[in-house]
């Protein structure tokens, strides 16, 4: 398993953190086992008075809007000067703030939706930072190189996700979880789901080894949701933290993009 | 010509003003010819201590990034509480910052690319909010339901857009302006579109009549670009204010996304 992705955030976080009780170390590491890219740790310039939220030229929160749309990409890690606004941004009340806008746009979506009843609506959701968020490991186990260890832990849920998935439900629409994860972490990404409240879903597709030489998640997850379709399936919504889970084909009827400014996976 | 969007300022929004010896009307009204909506005035409350930057369960940040990120979609105008925030974002350096990182962006996609010098590669930029800029318009004549009169005003260049536009002459690369804009306003946009520095171009395409009918910006868009690359162009950018003028087929190599929290086109 790689570490796809190191992102730092200093302890001084906690001040304004929403998070309760969580207690972050001096470094804050961010692993994602479906990427293969090994980045370098990026340790995070002391704290100064203006919070750092200014790289020359460009402001943290243009670098921000500029990922959510897609923008800039292909970048491997936060800049170092946005790393404490990011981290600001994803433990504040804001990324909570924005993921919300993100769900309840969904929702409206969904009960516009003229639905047959027939069992073959589905909504796809992303699992990592769309349905699970890995931000408490990385704030409890991230100490550099160690690899995820998905075993090990259990990654609460989005509590705005989670909002959407039961009304959704409760809609008469089912639920496919297309993630990035390997087949090997089946049973431990079913059981994190059903322990922090997504209780029952169609399908939980995981990338096996037909993708593995090096498929992009825009052709894995296109190819997968196309299966979806020929089997007779229509994917009234179609959720996930990267683009990645979004373009490509077969995307649905329409797209949600939650906030995300931690990674990028193409 | 129908009005498509109404958009309203008060003219306290000056004080925090980017664009000098802007004299602001009581209300700005944004019209564009190109859609055939019709909206309501929508007038701006009263100023309040807090800037009215929230609306009940949801910051305007919140709802503009949703806005940029597609999420929000078929909207038809500014949400009332949002409004003074819209307006001090557009006339601030905010909307300035947020669009030279993008086109920073494409200026460094375009560089990446391999051209090849046969005069093929172009790039495809949409007009209004995102190589000329109507708000100084909106903001000195815009008097509710008065008809956008394009012929009586020279919207000024998007001082990023521009420096783009001469970077990427430079490279070699080919121009091609792809409007909403319909063809009988051909000579007062080419006028336009020179009197502020764009000088040379492949094409100017403006909307004609088979379009009329209830084509969306996305068909009509993708329909142009098809035909420019059976045309032996390649599009190694393609960049505009709305998603319209980046979704559906034969959108580029790379799409580019402006800021416009002011209104959207289907």
């Amino acid at each position: 398993m790689k570490i796809l992705q190191v992102f730092s955030l200093i302890s001084t976080l906690l001040a304004t953190s929403q998070v309760p009780d969580l207690h972050i170390p001096n470094q804050i590491h961010l692993h994602r086992p479906d990427l293969h890219i090994y980045n370098q740790i990026h340790f995070l310039r002391p704290l100064s008075g203006s919070r750092g939220h200014d790289i020359p030229g460009v402001s943290c929160s243009s670098w921000r809007l500029a990922v959510e749309t897609n923008n800039i990409i292909g970048w491997t890690k936060v800049p170092e000067e946005c790393a404490n606004y990011v981290g600001h941004y994803m433990l504040g009340q804001h990324y909570r703030d924005d993921s919300k806008v993100v769900t309840d746009a969904a929702l409206d979506h969904a009960k516009s939706m003229n639905l047959t009843g027939d069992g073959k609506d589905i909504w796809v959701f992303d699992v990592d930072e769309t349905t699970l968020s890995n931000l408490p490991y990385y704030a409890t186990n991230g100490f550099g190189s160690t690899a995820y260890n998905s075993t090990s832990f259990n990654a609460p849920a989005l509590p705005e996700s989670l909002k959407l998935y039961k009304s959704l439900l409760s809609l008469g629409i089912k639920v496919v979880f297309l993630t990035g994860r390997t087949e090997d972490q089946r049973n431990v990404t079913v059981a994190n789901l059903k322990e922090v409240g997504y209780y029952t879903w169609e399908k939980v597709i995981l990338k096996n080894s037909t993708y593995y030489s090096g498929s992009t998640a825009v052709v894995y997850k296109s190819k997968e949701r196309k299966k979806l379709e020929e089997n007779g399936y229509r994917i009234i919504g179609n959720m996930g933290d990267q683009w990645s889970d979004l373009l490509g084909t077969n995307s649905g009827n329409r797209t949600f993009k939650l906030p995300d400014p931690m990674y990028y996976i193409s």
